[in-house]
């Protein structure tokens, strides 16, 4: 199985963008963005203090690297053009190769799109604006166009996506059956994370190319959502041990050919108390709500509101923390968002993050989150993981 | 032990941002990056598409935030100020209870310091810059005034990194212990980093509130530099099998306090080759000249410069890639950086990694990195795992 989407989705994507550059009348597209750039290319690097750029004129294609980087993009593209500068900060600024590069090919007048203005200002690195480097050129923001094209998933794109959950549920079925009062949560989720992450290693053998979100393999986890430090949705806390009675927030998955899933369980730790199952089953009906309202055509707020609605019915607002889910493809969190100010459209071949939580003081939070596609009628669920409290419930 | 950065530190770094600002007749100052934030704070935050700033406007300090991080930010600072909005996208954007909470303390005609001139926008966000909301104000960016803050490191700093690099050395012994022909790079990187994280979690016991960087544990590993692809410097290859003869670049280290250190070592299967020993030793010749030489008084560059010029005497140009190290701290790179453009002037307190590399074609990368400290007379190494060939041999 391919790991990567496929040269020809690549091409597709190269030309969709030319095509709407030169309806714009641009002559060049410059991105900065490692993820622009990886979902243009198949080309993913580290992101440091030195710049790299992707640089579209025509059909050509260049790559702005440093030194380091010059073998590898050919490991990586055997045909992929390069423009190499040392090193940051260096004698000379790379963005001075780059301003070089761009007037050897006669463009510093021209109509030019860049995913911003400049190379990202990471680890430390300082650099000058395109638009002042290139003054007689006219430089136009186009990254709408790139991540209004990530929106609508491909089919190479689901089926990683797909790929992705299913090593997910099983990540999340071994922190199940590793979790016991007494732990910590390192113990537990870095053995499940280990066996997961030893399964798939073992399923695809050796891979000597790059194929991006196998090398940090698969993760299984609570991110310090452990008893009451589960009512923070974003919580931080750290070698917290699990007690009988804990509400947990947890989350598992791996990243497969740079595509993400997300698949997260609220679990209790020995029988539910009343209190624990009458949250936890006001949490699934909610994402319930979602799966049979959710279909194409209708605003993402619609979708949000309705959950809002369910909050208010049944005197949960003050246990409302966020929004009801977010796209999802190359990062973790994308747009559109299942929220009550964003008025997306709703249409096939979109994935939503489906995770209404409640969360209680001195309890914890409930919070399934199920990743799902738009449909031509509706939307199928990605991950499988059981939701029901029987599911979900640690026996001891 | 503690393992964060004490109050009174905090203290210290904020009067010192405060009176900077003072001294520019700046009357409030907003953050957003998470770094600076944690810096000013030891509130720590994972970024996504909801917007956070912390507003500083003499003595008082308020954290603008979605609802959902509303009672974390008391539970890590009982005493802190909240501004909070619901959600973002949201019915009303986040940057407009920004503006009203800048008019209700009547700042908007102000001098307003800040690290970014608007949230970032990360996973989608998009919202207005501050000095387009705030037009009779007058921005400034002073986000310069604070990474020159985070290039002298404390002591408190400076015992955070030093404990880093003692878990670094076990998970870089584990490693090692770890590595033999035959495996994946996962088999052993996990196993280590289990291993490593599991002494680290039980040294320090349970610890119930955030205290950035155990959750994570300690990581070891070789991020693809394994055999012919330790030629990449940041190779991403994955899963690859172990062969007798292979260069392996590796590192180790887990982050504590929100600390980095970087430990780095380039390890050989089986006997080494009088080649593979020939360029060993060069490198390691290279950072004993580096160790020798910096020292308080000289610039960033003289250091790379006298790297470059082995380099060159050693007819090893073709074989240069990179830098000869950069700062690290809260992040894994800062400035300033070893490198022959850098001509900041060397002070005590100041952190570098030294890690001059030797690339070799279908051999591989030969690079060791040490995190050292510069003292009043030259430098102390806090990386201590050995550096000789013998000890970086896997013995067969």
């Amino acid at each position: 199985m391919r790991l990567l989407v496929s040269e020809s989705e690549i091409e597709r994507r190269q030309k969709k963008l030319k095509d709407n550059a030169a309806e714009m009348d641009i002559t060049a597209t410059i991105l900065f963005n490692t993820t622009n750039i990886f979902y243009l290319t198949n080309f993913k690097f580290i992101q440091t203090e030195r710049p790299m750029a992707l640089i579209m004129v025509d059909d050509k294609m260049t790559f702005l690297v440093p030194r380091m980087e010059k073998e590898r993009v050919n490991y990586c593209l055997p045909e992929a053009k390069t423009e190499v500068y040392p090193e940051y900060p260096g004698k000379k600024h790379p963005m001075e190769y780059l301003k070089e590069f761009l007037k050897k090919l006669n463009l510093q007048k021209e109509k030019i799109g860049v995913d911003s203005d400049g190379a990202p200002g990471s680890y430390g690195y300082e650099g000058p604006a395109i638009s002042e480097m290139l003054p007689d050129s006219e430089i136009v923001n186009i990254s709408d166009i790139i991540s209004d094209m990530m929106i609508i998933k491909s089919e190479e794109e689901i089926s990683l996506i797909r790929e992705s959950a299913k090593w997910a549920n099983l990540a999340m079925r071994l922190l199940k059956e590793y979790t016991e009062p007494g732990l910590t949560e390192n113990e537990i989720s870095q053995k499940a994370s280990l066996d997961a992450t030893l399964s798939l290693v073992k399923t695809y053998g050796e891979k000597d190319k790059d194929f991006s979100g196998i090398a940090s393999g698969v993760y299984a986890g609570f991110r310090g959502q452990i008893g009451e430090h589960s009512f923070y949705p974003h919580s931080l806390t750290t070698n917290a041990i699990i007690k009988e009675g804990d509400v947990l927030g947890t989350g598992a998955g791996p990243c497969i050919g740079g595509y993400h899933s997300e698949l997260e369980r609220t679990f209790i730790v020995g029988k539910p108390t009343a209190k624990q199952g009458k949250y936890f089953d006001l949490m699934c009906n909610m994402q319930e709500i979602v799966f049979q309202k959710i279909k194409p055509g209708i605003k993402c707020s619609d979708v949000d509101d309705e959950v809002t609605q369910f909050f208010k019915e049944n005197d949960l607002t003050d246990y409302w923390m966020h929004h009801t889910g977010h796209s999802i493809g190359l990062q973790g969190h994308e747009p559109p968002f299942l929220d009550t100010g964003d008025e997306t459209e709703i249409k096939p071949g979109m994935l939503f993050t489906v995770e209404p939580g409640i969360y209680i003081p001195e309890m914890g939070g409930f919070r399934h989150s199920d990743t799902i596609v738009i449909t031509e009628n509706g939307m199928e669920q990605l991950t499988f993981y059981p939701r029901d409290i029987k599911s979900c419930t640690i026996q001891l």
